[in-house]
Formats: structure tokens, C-alpha cells, sequence
């Protein structure tokens, strides 16, 4: 099982916590109180012991019989991600999947609001994308500082990506997002950086796709 | 490490995969013919033995002295990610995340052609966004079985994924790339999923992120 390199946590059991809390927020929708691991397990494909391990990291621990209560539940789980309040961050790129990432509601309602997008095509500054501006480049670093910005979100190609990193961790930003395809060089201590790499997840689609028309034909 | 539930083949090791080619394509357009997993690995982050083993998946082996052969060993990837030959896919949920997949310069040149849209939305049936059109979801099952289309992406919101999985899969399609927050019930058997999960990743961030403020506190 991989380790989250800064506090132990096991990056699979962090990476289930939003499916848990997207399907407990539901399950509160429908007025229940109260939901087992068993339950859980069950709707969600899993097994018990291992969403009963998952849900520990966050320090809750259920009750023999009823199980958890869903308001701590679901607060013990936005408290350990952080997403029980309001995180900024800037864009780096105001292409196409910046102006997805700029619309996308799934952030919002986990905390994470996209304050201002940065571009350095002139035609785009200036622009507003879903609500928020598109500034020059120049501006990030002042910006950053004065909002107190701590998340970047690079939205560029792979050529532009490591002059993009060095732009946000000059104006002071700690955490990058990286949706470019390529690997970024940045220090080893004070700065996360956690890649969304859509090729690599292609990548198991298609090789997988590969491996079963083989064993069909 | 994660194993490939279809034919053995690590999980993260084909991850990797892509970002070796990103690496190699960028080598080879500099002049290079030859390269070491040492080069590799020091270009890249990673240590070697484990760059070895990497593309050993693809059925490639290195040369004592000089390497690998370039152009041999970039074929080797895309065959073995099946990214040599030219895929179709189908698109469901044409709102922001949707419309930046469709202009996604990265697909294409991993083969990933994206031929059609589809939304229940009326009002964006017939819009064509960035060159591919918007159909309403009753013509994907006609589309898919003319088409010949395996792959079907699903960009719609979690409330909409379940209907969405059950028309590609009534379609023929075989291999879903899920955007969508929620986890699909697909058939066991002859179906492939692979879950984009952008809250994933985010909450690997936010978490990491909490837990450097509170060290730094």
C-alpha cells in the first residue's frame, strides 16, 4: 500500500474519503441518521474491514451496533481533507481544461474556490471565464501574496509547465495541482505537488482495453 | 503494488508508462538514438532498477552498454498501451469538463479520437464544439453499433452516471472512462472502468496540504 509521504496516511484510503462523503451526503439527503461499515460496504463495492480502515484515518470510530452517526461522519471527513472550509487557488492557463477546471462544481462544494486564472496569451487577459478574471501573468505573484493564495492549479502544456511551477512558488503558493503531463521539478521540502495525470489513467483504459480483445479473439 | 486485475501487469508501472513516452518523444525530437534506464531514470525522478522494470511490461530489454533504442522503445510503449493504432470514442455530457475533453490536444496523439458527443440537454443537440457535434443520447446506440466505437467517456454529473453507464454499455461499448464523481455498476465481465477521479486527487492535496500547515504551526 503506497504512504502519503508527510504524514503516513495510506494514499488509497485518502483517495477513497470524497467516495465516502459524496455517497454519505446523499444518504443524508435521504434523511437517514445513522449508516454501518456493513452498509457501506455494501452500496459501495467494498469490504467491511476495509471501509471501517479507511474511515479510521480520520479519527472517527463507529458504535458496536448503530454503526457512525452521519453528521460526525461526514464532518470527521471534511475535517481531515480540509474541505470544511474555504481553500483559494489560482489557475495557471486559461485554455480548455483551465475553463472546465474554472466552471467544474465539484470544487466548490469540497471547499476549493478558484479565485482569479492567469494566461499569458495577451488575447485572453482580461477575460471572464465562469465568473472569474484571466490575468497576465505579471500579476500573479502580487495577487498571491495579497490574497494569502496557498493553491496553484496548472492547466498548461508540458513545454510551459516548470516556468508555470516556478511562477507560483514565487508568489509564495505551497500547494500545485498539476494537470500538465509532465514531471515538475520543485523543492523537496515546503511544497506539495500532486499530479492528475489523465494520460496515465488513459494509459490502464486502453492497455486493459487491449488485453480483453485479445482474450476474446 | 496494485496489480492489473485483467492481465497481471502493475498498475503503476503502466501509470508510468505514459510519461516515459512524453519523456522519449521530447528525446527523440532533440536527435538522440539511444538511451540508458540510468539517463532515464535521473531525467525523470525515479531510480533506475525500477525504470527497468517499468518498461520491461512492454516486453522491451535494454542493451548492456547503449540502452535502449529509441524508436524501438517508444514503439514498444505505444504498442503495448495500444496507442499505435487510432481508437474511437464516444462522449457523454457535453457541459465544461465534456467540451474541454473534446478540445484536448493530448488524446489525439495517443490515438484517442474522440468522433461524437451526445446530451440530454436539447439545447445543445446539433452544437458542434470544437469540431465534433452534440448528439441526443437515443442516437448513440445506432451511432455506436455502426461506428464500430469501444470506448465511451462519461463527463456527466454523479445523479446521471448510472443511466449514462447503462446506455454506452446497451450501445456495445466495452471500456468506460468515468468523470464522474460516483463509483458505476458494470457488469463483471467483459466490461472494463477506469475512474477519473479529480476528487481523488484533490483530496490527497487538501490533506497533505493541512498537514504541512499544521507541522509548519
Amino acid at each position: 500500500m503506497t504512504v502519503d509521504p508527510v504524514k503516513g496516511y495510506p494514499a488509497p484510503s485518502v483517495r477513497r474519503l470524497p467516495l465516502y462523503l459524496h455517497y454519505l451526503r446523499d444518504l443524508r439527503g435521504s434523511g437517514r441518521e445513522s449508516v454501518s461499515c456493513t452498509h457501506i460496504a455494501r452500496d459501495l463495492g467494498l469490504i467491511s474491514v476495509q471501509v471501517r480502515k479507511d474511515l479510521a484515518i480520520t479519527g472517527i470510530v463507529g458504535r458496536p451496533k448503530t454503526g457512525y452517526e452521519l453528521p460526525a461522519l461526514i464532518r470527521a471527513i471534511e475535517e481531515f481533507l480540509g474541505w470544511n472550509t474555504r481553500c483559494d487557488a489560482f489557475l495557471v492557463g486559461a485554455g480548455c481544461l483551465g475553463s472546465a477546471l474554472l466552471g467544474y462544481e465539484g470544487f466548490i462544494e469540497n471547499g476549493l474556490n478558484i479565485v482569479a486564472a492567469f494566461d499569458k496569451n495577451p488575447a485572453k487577459v482580461g477575460n471572464v471565464i465562469h465568473g472569474k478574471e484571466v490575468f497576465s501573468l505579471d500579476k500573479l505573484k502580487p495577487l498571491a501574496e495579497r490574497m494569502h493564495v496557498q493553491i496553484g492549479i496548472l492547466a498548461v502544456p508540458g513545454h510551459a509547465a516548470q516556468e508555470a511551477t516556478e511562477l507560483v512558488l514565487n508568489g509564495g503558493i505551497i500547494a500545485i495541482w498539476n494537470y500538465s503531463p509532465v514531471r515538475l521539478e520543485i523543492p523537496a521540502e515546503g511544497v506539495i505537488c500532486e499530479d492528475v495525470r489523465l494520460s496515465s489513467s488513459l494509459a490502464l483504459l486502453t492497455s486493459r482495453l487491449k488485453s480483453l480483445r485479445a482474450t476474446e479473439e
